[in-house]
């Protein structure tokens, strides 16, 4: 009878303890994650996950495929993330357990993501097969499959973004087409094919009012640019002399044109192949200003108020940041973070910047005011530095 | 032997069950954050907690105090909210327990709050006694008193912003001030007073990128206007006929200076008094246009893309919203939500609008791009609505 009692009383221990085990594995504590990211952590198939507040790392998540170019998404929620890697693998990590919750390989060869402006759906921009897929962000199956088929075979897809009422745009590096996947009234998409935008588009960019989608061309001069909220959509020609050149310059690195930012009035560019930042009127998309700066540009971010712009440079001077007065369109300042300064995110109020400096294995974070280094966290070979606030903001 | 067993069993039991507890009071489960707000219950002293993802509410928070013109922040982590209620009341809420951390009354006569670009700092702007007070976002511990005195003795404080760079923007309806309390050095702030703003500022905005501190004038027409990034700072007279104008129109209620939107190039501004929306240059702060509207605007919020900009109104009107398309600035599409249309809030992505009908006691959700309603939320007499998103953004 005691023995009965006992048995019984260990069961409903074993109950309790598992059955709250699930909900809480580890006791995770209660927590907010407005304040979370996630680091990349390139050479190892790894990430981080940072508490912004604490200027610290709060766990690593492993076994992540190939993470070179790999991007990053937030749930509406902010307490899941999405990993797009370069093997086709699309991992989806709770930043509270700090855990893979589901992780599949979507294709064999793949660059970019992007997440609905709803968060329910997460689409993937593949070399090979090439096409764009598209999964329900709960339970990462497929909603749908858009290869990427033109007149002669099925194309590369590049520059993919998520544009407001449920819209992914992307554009395809072999057929130089753009194309409108429309998954406004529900999992079968209205797709709109845009031909005549240039040679090998190589990225594209949305700006963050989801009105202008932007291509860079690898194969000629220039860029196109379409107007979302015109109709129909048609592209139009800009920056003419925007590009490798004629002269062919050696280009180090392409800069990645998520990193074309809005300044007040104006965009600023990486140039391609030169030691300069371009300035482009937001009204005229036309250029009208360059900067000198330390080097090949790659990433100009602007800080999230506009005044300043960050830009950090391609080999050999990638141990340099130079700050921009938006302004003046002067250099104001300029850091030695270290060794391979590869990206640089905002806190979304602009109060600090997070930096990884990959051959020095740190994320260091800077004042943005007065350029004070505030903390700095080790991180194996790190690379991109996405913050959870990311979810709120369209094209990124 | 075994009756010590099954009490030795039960005992470990209570441990752990009492333990998980402690951690997780009611057994609240991980979830994220960032889809969190709150919808102020003006009538009944409390708030609701709502869930933007289920599109429902989740708890209830009672004990609140006056919250007419109640408002909110949140903190950088998007777990706590800020409540300014009508009678200095400050309440400190946590959305995953769905309860007050911590209530002060910290004045007599209270309107508006803000918190800093760090999040470390909540301010409270007092009519009595008139001045701002700052407090320490954990604790609620004052940090510092700022008494708005003037020749004339101690002022009302009106039109309380943040400012990037830990400050503090706020004006002195008695002696037509506009003060810069600048945190960034510690906790004394550094203060910055400028003269000669105006007849009784009533209430001031600053836009979303932190560069200009927009001031309404209840004595007078016309707004005064600074620009944070100039030094010195002084303030510029726009909009001359802006106000209630030499007729003195009757004014059913002074629109709210948040409505300002920026729409493209241009922001929407209520009329003062009259049935119409103004449209105002960015570069120039000159009016361009008028849009004639259904009655006396009270907010006019655009879109997070800028495409639409919606409209609610003052009584008699106020059961009616307008959406106006900001490139042909012409009223595109009419809602009839119900009796006391308050408040309007987007989704920070667009996607939606949470709109609150107070004599309806619904919060109502619409899609939108299509107009469609997608939920009905029962909430006793709501007001303002305020999503933890707002975390991420400058002014709100």
């Amino acid at each position: 009878m005691m023995r009965c009692g006992a048995l019984f009383a260990s069961m409903i221990c074993l109950f309790l303890w598992s059955g709250l085990g699930v909900a809480h594995p580890g006791q995770e504590p209660l927590r907010g994650t407005g304040n979370l990211g996630l680091v990349i952590e390139r050479s190892t198939a790894s990430v981080l996950i940072i508490d912004t507040t604490k200027r610290a790392s709060v766990a690593r998540v492993e076994g992540l495929g190939d993470l070179s170019h790999a991007s990053v998404v937030f749930s509406s929620d902010q307490r899941f993330a999405f990993v797009f890697g370069r093997d086709g693998g699309l991992s989806k990590i709770d930043l509270l357990l700090g855990k893979v919750t589901k992780r599949i390989v979507q294709a064999g060869n793949s660059i970019g993501g992007a997440i609905s402006d709803d968060g329910t759906l997460v689409a993937c921009s593949n070399y090979e097969p090439g096409g764009v897929r598209v999964f329900d962000s709960k339970t990462l199956k497929m909603v749908a499959d858009i290869p990427a088929k033109w007149t002669n075979g099925v194309s590369k897809t590049i520059g993919l973004v998520d544009a407001p009422g449920r819209r992914f745009v992307f554009s395809l590096w072999d057929a130089g087409e753009t194309w409108i996947a429309d998954f406004s009234s529900g999992a079968t998409p209205v797709l709109t094919k845009i031909k005549g935008v240039g040679k090998q588009p190589y990225d594209g960019l949305i700006t963050s009012d989801g009105r202008y989608y932007m291509v860079g061309l690898f194969g000629e001069d220039g860029m196109s640019v379409f107007d979302l909220w015109q109709k129909p959509i048609s592209p139009r020609r800009i920056l003419s002399g925007y590009g490798r050149g004629e002269t062919r310059l050696p280009v180090y690195k392409m800069p990645h044109l998520e990193g074309w930012a809005l300044a007040g009035d104006r965009f600023v560019l990486p140039a391609v192949g030169r030691s300069e930042i371009l300035w482009v009127d937001k009204r005229s998309l036309e250029e009208v200003g360059r900067t000198k700066v330390h080097g090949q540009p790659v990433f100009a971010v602007a800080r999230p108020d506009g005044r300043h712009v960050w830009v950090n440079f391609a080999h050999p001077n990638n141990d340099t940041i130079q700050v921009i007065d938006t302004l003046t369109a002067a250099v104001v300042h300029q850091l030695k973070p270290g060794p391979a300064v590869l990206h640089m995110e905002f806190l979304p109020r602009g109060n600090e910047v997070w930096v990884s400096v990959r051959d020095s294995n740190l994320v260091q974070v800077y004042n943005t005011r007065d350029f004070t280094k505030l903390a700095e966290i080790p991180a194996k070979t790190p690379s991109g530095i996405f913050l959870a606030s990311r979810a709120n903001r369209t094209g990124l």
